[in-house]
């Protein structure tokens, strides 16, 4: 498969589409029109043709969408016939609340690790996830193949730590502390700062009111 | 203030600059040049710079920015002088992991207010937040002249709760659910889709590497 190099926005809204394709064929339905898919995804049908010409011609005008074609199609660009395992550092109340979350739900996904300096946790399984101590860090992501990290640590604890799983050959990591993290340039960071979230939404209310559509001009 | 409508990705980052310069002027800094401030930030220096014109020239050539002349601008900008209240809807685990959250380390943000089915949870105090039965929704919300809920119930219950939140007068929506809500256009939704965003994270290692900067343009 042509792959282009595609926007960070188009490729955020991959995951929301693959995840409404499966709803929609596990209901039966087996064709949709960009007006349909637009107002279940919320992104306007412009933006939603454009991220489609992305990856070549997926529809038909006036005919719409092929549900099952455009899943297999999802389901190849996201990698969703191959289980990604990924590790957890940090499982206080966020962390805790992540292992209980449901990734693998629409997305193949699965926390197979979990790290955590305290020793009354560190030896448990909590929530089916194996909690290591910090010093198996490195030794547990290189047996279980580990390239993806969900940092749920202190904010003061989190540079160190990202150091050591710099140093342990983590490519990526999933930040929630408010702390933007230094990592060599190689390292993908996608940071979830959800103080700033909510700040944001309040800032957008005091400001301008309502919800804008998903466009990429202004996200 | 003279207010010109910015871009969302520029709303985004003034949480990420204030909090930044909070923690300058609380370590006596009071100079910072835009090169510190990028590092600091991970934004690069001419995404700052065109941020910041949007709300006038706030910095000289070759002297840098002045820490506290910015953080009164943006506390004034963010509103950081009055606690907002917010309420959270859905004391599961994820719900409870935020009311432990720290929305107010930097930010001057409150959950005041929980509700929850669970006959267990309503009517008790859980991490300082009073925990009302579902059947408080419409009247608490009035009496705190709560506007803004943070949805953390379970999918198939969202829309139906988020019908409710609209009657009872809610202008934004923090939205926790993979599912994209239909709000009318007075309310402003924020979607923070944790599985989306791990998803993205995977995508982007799979097919393209390593970090880039925040920039307007791939975001």
């Amino acid at each position: 498969m042509a792959e282009t190099m595609i926007p960070k926005a188009t490729a955020k809204r991959l995951p929301l589409y693959y995840r409404y394709l499966n709803f929609l064929a596990n209901s039966g339905t087996t064709k949709i029109s960009s007006t349909e898919l637009s107002e279940a995804v919320k992104v306007d049908s412009a933006t939603i043709r454009r991220d489609f010409s992305y990856f070549g011609a997926l529809g038909k005008r006036g005919y719409g969408y092929d549900v099952m074609d455009l899943l297999k199609f999802f389901k190849k660009i996201l990698n969703q016939d191959r289980l990604t395992n990924v590790a957890l550092v940090g499982v206080g109340n966020l962390g805790h609340a992540l292992l209980n979350y449901n990734f693998r739900q629409a997305n193949n996904i699965r926390i197979s690790a979990g790290f955590d300096v305290n020793p009354d946790i560190a030896g448990t399984i909590q929530s089916g996830v194996p909690i290591y101590p910090m010093s198996d860090l490195a030794d547990q992501l290189r047996q279980q193949q580990i390239e993806i990290v969900i940092l749920t640590v202190p904010t003061d604890a989190a540079q160190g730590i990202t150091d050591d799983l710099v140093k342990a050959g983590i490519k990526g990591i999933m930040n929630f502390t408010p702390l933007r993290i230094s990592v060599p340039g190689y390292v993908r960071v996608q940071n979830v700062d959800l103080a700033t979230e909510l700040q944001t939404l309040i800032y957008f209310l005091d400001h301008y009111g309502p919800t804008l559509k998903d466009t990429d001009e202004d996200e």
